[in-house]
């Protein structure tokens, strides 16, 4: 048994799909799920995923040597206030965050000293939300970024990545920075980009959208399920990454500029050298079994 | 059987799997890969999926009552100008480009008053290339859109829906001009981004595009499989389809600086709005099987 108590706060689409793993392996003692949702609480206990699910914060954390946090990240500062006064001595604290520096930011100060704040981020997910949409198998031969601060407790370390390793994941160790750098490269401005796209497609006028839909194979469908992930996630994402979002931005619409510019004047050269390198990472990213 | 003699002018990826379908359903009596590349005629003919493979476009063409365009749409104004004088009277001319009103206005011109043109766009394919990567079954359930100029032989547009739904497509007609309106926004733009975004990684600093693909699969990864389509095809819609192009991408641009404009200003509602807009579409998506 790897834990006495696990506290899993929102039991969402990861909440519930990490809940799973623990349920299936049998990593805790006990696992509460604590969720603001009456439904979400209902269905944790339907789906048999909790031993307990309660929307009473001091219940949830009191007594628990794990707390997960994994609701949008814009909720931890008031999560980790509320908890903070219940948390016992020598537990830990992890979260399964999209951003790394907005969470250290947030829920660090309230932590007392005697507790180890361990933040995560497992690259994994569907565009499915809520309890009924995870799965245990989610996050098997993906990767899972820890960011612990410099002086970290190494066994609370140990013990996380442990869990994530139960999961199926590997584990990489990154400076919480370094992880909201390449995070935003990788999963916030492929987001961003896929909102906006769909997003100009329903602002066409009627008759043309629904062709849209109709002739969506063609390219268009892969962008509307990225654009089908969770809105308040996702906003608080973007609200709590903005330097490192807005700086891989503006490189790409000064390359989608430079793209457009090709284009009107007929440069054939330009696009086709382009369209050559980029198919090369596409490569690396099947060698890296990641595909 | 639906045809004597088809030609069909390039051997790649959608011209191998239409090929395929011809085979297997025993659509013409005889069937005549044309190919500029020694290697692709060499595999159509390992690959037993034509009766003949040649370099010379009077032999493929001549005596042929099909005549199926399936190159780049870059090389359809030589490729007719070649065929043009060797093409049988009454013979039917159609291809599979996915721009229509630059193809009407670069093949039409060449065509004898004798002959048929059905210009077709199958929306179908994926990010492999090359005769090897075809298969009979890449059309099934898939559109077909097929855009003849008014006046038409209509005798002509049904024999080339017979081979369209022979292949398992349901079929659309449509005015070229609309066609490469709907298509700017559902393919062509889809595809600019994903080449734009993976070129935006691939010039960020060595170690960074390392983790870039390590960490793929959180959004990165699906627009690297779009941006490794066929570079020269690519490169031929783009600068065949100026216009339209030019014309969503405006919008896009427009619609993205308002979103940047979001985050930098903490503008969280207006970015949960859309975020919750785009979900509908790809719900419509869903009750369309389209996804």
């Amino acid at each position: 048994m790897l834990f006495d108590k696990v506290a899993i706060l929102g039991i969402g689409h990861i909440g519930s799909s990490l809940a799973r793993v623990i349920r299936r392996d049998r990593l805790a003692g006990k696992l509460v799920a604590f969720d603001a949702s009456a439904d979400h609480r209902a269905k944790a206990i339907e789906l048999d995923i909790a031993d307990a699910a309660t929307g009473d914060i001091s219940e949830a954390v009191g007594g628990a040597d794990l707390v997960i946090l994994a609701t949008p990240v814009g909720s931890f500062a008031e999560l980790a206030s509320a908890m903070a006064p219940h948390l016992a001595a020598g537990s830990i604290v992890s979260d399964v965050g999209s951003v790394k520096m907005a969470v250290i930011r947030d829920v660090g100060p309230y932590l007392p000293e005697s507790v180890h704040f361990v933040p995560g981020h497992p690259i994994a997910g569907t565009e499915f939300s809520g309890p009924t949409s995870g799965f245990a198998e989610l996050f098997h031969g993906r990767w899972c970024i820890l960011t612990p601060p410099p002086g970290t407790d190494s066994k609370a370390v140990a013990k996380v990545t442990q869990l994530w390793e139960a999961a199926g994941s590997m584990i990489e160790m990154m400076d919480a920075g370094h992880h909201d750098r390449v995070l935003a490269i990788t999963s916030h401005l492929p987001h961003l980009i896929a909102y906006t796209i769909v997003g100009t497609a329903t602002d066409l006028e009627t008759s043309l959208q629904q062709e849209v839909v109709k002739f969506s194979a063609s390219g268009f469908r892969d962008f509307t399920r990225i654009a089908a992930s969770d809105p308040v996630m996702w906003r608080d994402i973007f609200l709590n990454n903005r330097e490192a979002v807005l700086d891989v931005l503006q490189r790409f619409s000064e390359d989608l500029t430079a793209l457009q510019r090709a284009i009107r004047w007929g440069e054939g050269e330009k696009l086709q050298d382009l369209f050559t390198r980029t198919r090369a990472i596409r490569r690396s990213i099947i060698d890296a079994r990641q595909a």
